[in-house]
């Protein structure tokens, strides 16, 4: 990432993303860009929190996939709207394509954007998108030793949600571990452990994602990290 | 990947690839470049091989990694040659840096020499290392739509290692479902499930490593896919 080609290509990026926050802004929307490897649960946690806030908060779903639209199928099929942006083998999501994905969205009408980023651990973090902040989302099968591997995603993200608790017994994944080394990356990052499977701790991301929601309607910073 | 900036970056690699293949088949060493996401066990397969093998074959580690050396001491602790490249946040290894990895090895020394390549199914499938095949190591809980959804790492791929075989009992994972999806993107590919944590059908994996390494001594081609 030190080329002079990829900098300008950041900053443009940037340039783009500034603008983006400020019609999110205008229109009152939270916008979180969830960010994870591949399986980690991006679509699963989507699915579950369609299901149980959708009769709460109008919601939407921008889906990054570089090959196929299932996952967006998944977010329909649990009653929630997604648009699609395949990336045609592209690794990350970046303001440009989230710009595009608008056109078949009414901002004004939602009260949560979600951006849906490529599972990757790397890329996706250097990319704003306009978000209210980024959420970190991983889950215990792939280690505890992630946030000290992937140290950017952990240090910039808001909230790093722990999925796939129910096989904490069949693996020797330990939580402290993993809180404490995202903890020393960023002091204000809130930890979610929870089971999109067993629905434990879903009402911790619940919570989070309301008062998301009325911080910003109060007009007050979206949390630290964002 | 669709830029002409981005196209000379991948000619570019291919040549240097072309020069690293030609250094390797002159040493007769046996190059695996393997791609998986981040904690799919990548390195425990790796510990293994060298726990198993290491009184077999002489055999060595190029470490990419975005922050860390965890990887490479884990390669150390297990018994085996490790030399690491940080990546600087990097998502992928290229043929550049592996030439530059070579500087701390001793290549004709070497039957087998793996590239555990940066967690990302992605960008490392598109950037050739001059390895003799590619092994996509998918691991259980990651769910069994990934060959649809990274379609490139599993036609170009010679093997599927299913790793987390031990986790099938506690997810929804069909084994027929990735094995016919990845089939249909690759009629060769081999497809071997295990378990690094239980030892279930390592067996298999070390099969292939000796069948690669006898045709290669036998001056035949790598296996289809590579």
């Amino acid at each position: 990432m030190e080329t002079p080609v990829v900098r300008n290509l950041l900053e443009n990026n940037d340039a783009g993303a500034a603008q983006l926050r400020a019609l999110f802004t205008q229109h009152g929307v939270v916008v979180l860009n969830i960010i994870g490897s591949p399986g980690a649960g991006k679509t699963a946690l989507l699915e579950r929190t369609f299901r149980d806030l959708g009769g709460t908060f109008s919601m939407a779903v921008i889906e990054g996939d570089p090959q196929t639209d299932n996952d967006a199928r998944r977010i329909v099929a649990a009653g929630g709207k997604a648009v699609q942006i395949n990336t045609g083998g592209g690794c990350h999501l970046d303001a440009a394509l989230v710009r595009k994905a608008l056109d078949g969205l009414d901002l004004a009408a939602l009260d949560l954007l979600f951006i849906e980023n490529v599972g990757n651990l790397v890329c996706p973090v250097e990319f704003d998108c306009g978000e209210d902040c980024k959420v970190a989302l991983l889950s215990v099968p792939e280690g505890d030793d992630k946030p000290e591997k992937y140290p950017l995603l952990f240090n910039l993200a808001a909230v790093m949600v722990l999925n796939k608790i129910d096989l904490l017994p069949h693996t020797d994944f330990s939580l402290e571990r993993a809180t404490r080394s995202a903890g020393r990356l960023n002091g204000n990052l809130v930890t979610l452990p929870l089971s999109c499977r067993s629905g434990e701790g879903l009402d911790g991301w619940y919570d989070f994602l309301r008062r998301l929601r009325k911080n910003k309607t109060a007009g007050t910073r979206a949390p630290a990290g964002s």
